[in-house]
C-alpha cells in the first residue's frame, strides 16, 4: 500500500474482532521497520511488552476502568520508557559497534560520548524533564509502530495507562522502565469508517512567528 | 514510494543542501497527512511554527548552540504542545461539528465530554503529568511529520530545543504553547548513508512479563 492510502486508512479502533491471534513473527515484522525510528542521541529509549496471554490481557482490562477493546483486541502492549538508556554501559553498546565498524573514528565517538555525558547529567538532575524526554521518544517510536502494523494488516489504538503500580507489579516491570502508553491492536470490527474531526491545517500550523 | 521503502529510507539528516526552498504549499501537503495523528481524545494538542525566513533561522541557529544544519535547513520547524487543548471551547470545536454532523448522538457527546473533563482536571491540576502529556501528543504527532516529510521527498532531523524562554520571546510565542521539539527539514546532502546501529528486536521487546 502506498503510503499516503496507508495514512489515510489508518484510524484508532474502536474494538476488534474477537479471537483474532497475532503470533511472534507478526509482530517481530512490525517491530523490524519500529525500530528504525529515530531518538536522542540514538539512545533508543522505546521499550514494549506485548500481552497476548489471554489471562493477562484481562488482567490489563481490569486495571484499565474495564475498557472493553482490551478484551477484544488481540493484544495489548505497553509501550514504554528505559531509564538506564542514560547509562554508559549502554551508550557504548549503541556507539561501541559503530567505531569498531569505522562508522566514526575515534575523536568523533569521544566528543559524541561527551555530549551523550552532559545530556544525562542534565536530565539525571532534572526527573521531570527526563520524563518529558521519554515521553517524547516514545511518542515518536509508538506512532512508526501504530503505521507500521497498519501496513502489516492490523488496527490499533493509543490508549493511556492507567493504575501504573498495580500494571508494574502485575508483569514485574523493572523500576527504570517507566511506562507511557498502552497500545492495542487486532483486527478492527469497523472495516471503514468517518475519522474524528480535524482541525484544518490553518489552525495548527504558523509561518515565522506569532 | 511503499511504506516498507519510505521507513526504511528515512534517516535524520546531518546535513542539508543549502538554498533549496520550501513553499507553503509544500508544507501544506505535508501537514495535510500528518493532521491524522491520533491525539488524547482527539483533542490535537500539536502546533507547527514553520521558520523558513533565513534571519529568523539565523537567530534560531544562534539559540541553538550555532548548529550549522539550522543553516542550510530549508526551515526550522517548532513542534509544540497547545495547552489551551484542555478548555471547553476548544473541545466543543472538536465534538460540536461531530455531534452537528450524526457522527455522534447527544448522549455519547455528554458522555465524551464529562470524561474529557475529569482528565481535563486531572492534567491540570498536576502539571508535570501535563507535560509529559504534551510530549506523547507531540511525539506521535511529529514522527508522522517526518515520514510524510520524507513522501514528498523533504529529509529532516529531530532535535531539542534550547534556551526555550528566548525562543519563546523571539517569536512571541504565548505562554500556553510549549515548545516540545524541533525539526530541521530539506533536501540530505547525503542520498545514502548507513542508519546508525539499532538493538535488536528481542533487546526492547517483551511478550507476556518480565
Amino acid at each position: 500500500m502506498s503510503f499516503e492510502n496507508l495514512v489515510k486508512d489508518r484510524h484508532s479502533a474502536v474494538n476488534f474482532i474477537e479471537d483474532v491471534e497475532m503470533t511472534e513473527d507478526d509482530f517481530k515484522n512490525i517491530f523490524e521497520l519500529t525500530k528504525t525510528a529515530p531518538s536522542a542521541f540514538n539512545l533508543q529509549f522505546a521499550e514494549y511488552l506485548v500481552i497476548t496471554d489471554k489471562e493477562k490481557k484481562e488482567r490489563v482490562k481490569e486495571l484499565s476502568y474495564n475498557q472493553y477493546k482490551i478484551h477484544t483486541a488481540s493484544a495489548v502492549i505497553l509501550v514504554m520508557g528505559n531509564k538506564n538508556s542514560l547509562e554508559m554501559s549502554e551508550v557504548e553498546k549503541i556507539y561501541g559497534p559503530m567505531k569498531m565498524l569505522k562508522m566514526m573514528d575515534e575523536l568523533e565517538y569521544e566528543m559524541v560520548v561527551e555530549t551523550i555525558n552532559r545530556y544525562s547529567e542534565g536530565l539525571k538532575a532534572n526527573p521531570s524533564e527526563f520524563d518529558v524526554e521519554l515521553a517524547r521518544n516514545v511518542g515518536l517510536h509508538a506512532m512508526l509502530f501504530m503505521l507500521s502494523a497498519k501496513h502489516y494488516g492490523f488496527d490499533t489504538c493509543p490508549m493511556h495507562v492507567h493504575n501504573v503500580e498495580e500494571v508494574r507489579k502485575e508483569f514485574n516491570i523493572p523500576q527504570h522502565i517507566e511506562p507511557i502508553m498502552m497500545i492495542t491492536i487486532g483486527k478492527s470490527v469497523d472495516k471503514v469508517r468517518a475519522r474524528g474531526y480535524r482541525k484544518p491545517v490553518g489552525e495548527f500550523v504558523r509561518f515565522n512567528g506569532y
